[in-house]
């Protein structure tokens, strides 16, 4: 009888550790003098500074990249997708009012290759380090038989720490209101089956060409790293201007407003007053999109939305501008729910490609 | 040209929806007077208490149950593995001395089933109240394209709190303190690609039929849902008397141990002293698995050992027999590094099934 090993089975220990191996000192470069550990325990340790803040919440939450992966395994580029999910979690959490304090990824992936692990590693570690956030724990799990081949999963969790005072509280958001909307840098991190359904599988485009309509190959468009919000929540946080900000993920323009909105109120987003870029006009031509679904699907340019009053909007300007990210106003808060578009529909425009 | 919608990719928002109503009873009944938040928000909120220990440390730790969920879609039981990923969590973070706070989920899967969602939520919240563990947060992806067909992966993160001081400290071991093994109740979240390669396809055993040499069914032995050995871990720490414990997942007995271990240190275990479930010997039988391989891959019967002095050893056991979990002495440190087992292979014997 033939002997059966766990390698056998799919599972291969040594390409495990030579992934650790490969990565170990990306992990360590993300340690702030917070980390009271080192690589290989049972759990991370994060020592909390009890006078940081007055009343201290944690804030913690989860995600993915998606199905945006697929994209990073036909391009063969994986760096991005590690800075994706750190970005993507710190900016859920910002959006509470939080710092983050660490991060713990999860890979699942069907057959371990050593350097993909290191870029995709390397990539979270690049955008934890640069909010300060120690990457203190991980697990990177070969499951043959659970993923398909040439795809994987990458999930993120983060720990962040505000004081209770300073949660956005809805109740002070008021119809007048003004909306800024803060630029994305393409999908980000959500849309990426319907994306890939039009612009691949129906229409055909090739990957690493060039398309005049994008400025660029259409790898290099959806594959742009998820924007980090981190930095002009802070600068607008600190002017005491921001009543709540909605990160534009899963379900679009239409349905992350409502998450932060009070009862009573909604939003009314005029499309007249941002770009929206080549890349949603394109699977909107290419794919037939209706409007509807485009904006429930995709965040159409903008990665985040701010809410201040309305005498508030010029100073909260000047810090989104000076925080390197500028805003406009694109909308404002209306009484009834929900969120109502008018205006013409610019993602019908620039679809025109070569 | 026909209109795409996100439907048509595979992604099915409604049923999301569906799912999210089904489940939102019971991740509301393991909020504890620390969430102050509600279902829906892009983080969770938990409020710590700036006085419940005097240097707080957080713990994190990440982890999935693996290819498990292979033989729980086989059989329709999803409940236990949402248990399952809450006890992995929470005994990893349990060793290093913290109580669980928080708990995050994320659920990866082809296509949503909402009942099956629900059924994998209740779980998970079963073992968060067990433990007082708050669920705030989660994520439910639906990646056509990613996960096989009857499969998913479920991925689950836990935050806790320790004080500083009664984080176990390595440097306390000594050769002759002695090795308290805890029982498993099964393979626990490990292995099961192999266990599944050699019971399932190499000897085609049936799933749902009694095997004599199991006194059950192969999908009661092998969904047995994780033992959580918080409760004893509690009573241990609490006598003071524990010096460290090592959590029995992947990498079996042999890798695990040396994470808790000071350098020069290693552990000596006899086969002889514990009982090996029949589950073990029966995939080592019929797989041909090599003992090293075995003792590598499975907990082999021991999900947790503690490392007690060796005056403290029978206080110790009375306070695992108090809290319900009965340990036995199973082996002693000794100089050196690693495992050394010695006496009979046990998972030899038992290997007879119908």
């Amino acid at each position: 009888m033939r002997a059966t090993s766990y390698a056998d089975a799919g599972v291969d220990i040594d390409a495990q550790e030579a992934a650790i191996g490969l990565f170990r000192d990306a992990v360590r470069s993300t340690y702030t003098s917070s980390v009271v550990h080192d690589l290989g325990g049972f759990g991370g340790l994060f020592a909390l500074d009890r006078e940081a803040v007055q009343q201290p919440v944690l804030v913690g939450s989860i995600d993915s990249v998606g199905t945006k992966v697929i994209l990073a395994d036909l391009a063969g580029r994986h760096h991005g997708i590690g800075q994706d999910i750190v970005n993507h979690c710190v900016n859920d959490i910002g959006v509470m009012g939080a710092e983050p304090l660490f991060f713990l990824d999860y890979i699942g992936i069907p057959h371990l290759r050593p350097e993909h692990i290191a870029e995709l590693v390397d990539g979270i570690a690049t955008a934890c380090r640069a909010v300060g956030c120690a990457l203190i724990g991980g697990e990177l799990a070969e499951l043959p038989g659970v993923y398909r081949q040439g795809t994987y999963d990458l999930v993120g969790a983060v720990v962040g720490l505000v004081d209770r005072a300073a949660v956005p509280d809805p109740s002070r958001i008021e119809p007048g209101d003004l909306v800024i909307g803060l630029p994305s840098s393409g999908l980000h991190t959500n849309g990426y089956s319907l994306a890939r359904r039009v612009l691949l599988e129906q229409a055909g485009l090739p990957l690493e060409e060039e398309i005049p309509a994008l400025g660029c190959t259409l790898a290099d468009a959806l594959l742009a790293v998820h924007r980090c919000y981190l930095p002009v929540l802070r600068a607008v946080r600190g002017g005491g201007v921001m009543k709540a900000a909605a990160h534009i993920t899963g379900g679009g323009l239409v349905d992350n407003p409502p998450r932060v909105l009070p009862d009573g109120c909604g939003l009314r987003l005029d499309r007249r007053t941002w770009h929206v870029p080549p890349i949603f006009g394109l699977i909107a031509e290419l794919g037939g999109v209706p409007d509807e679904e485009m904006q429930r699907t995709f965040n159409l340019g903008l990665g985040m939305l701010l809410i201040v009053g309305k005498d508030d909007a010029e100073a909260a300007l000047a810090r989104c501008a000076a925080a390197g990210c500028g805003g406009m106003v694109v909308g404002v808060v209306q009484g009834g729910e929900g969120v109502e578009m008018i205006g013409r529909d610019e993602t019908r425009t620039g679809g025109s490609h070569g």
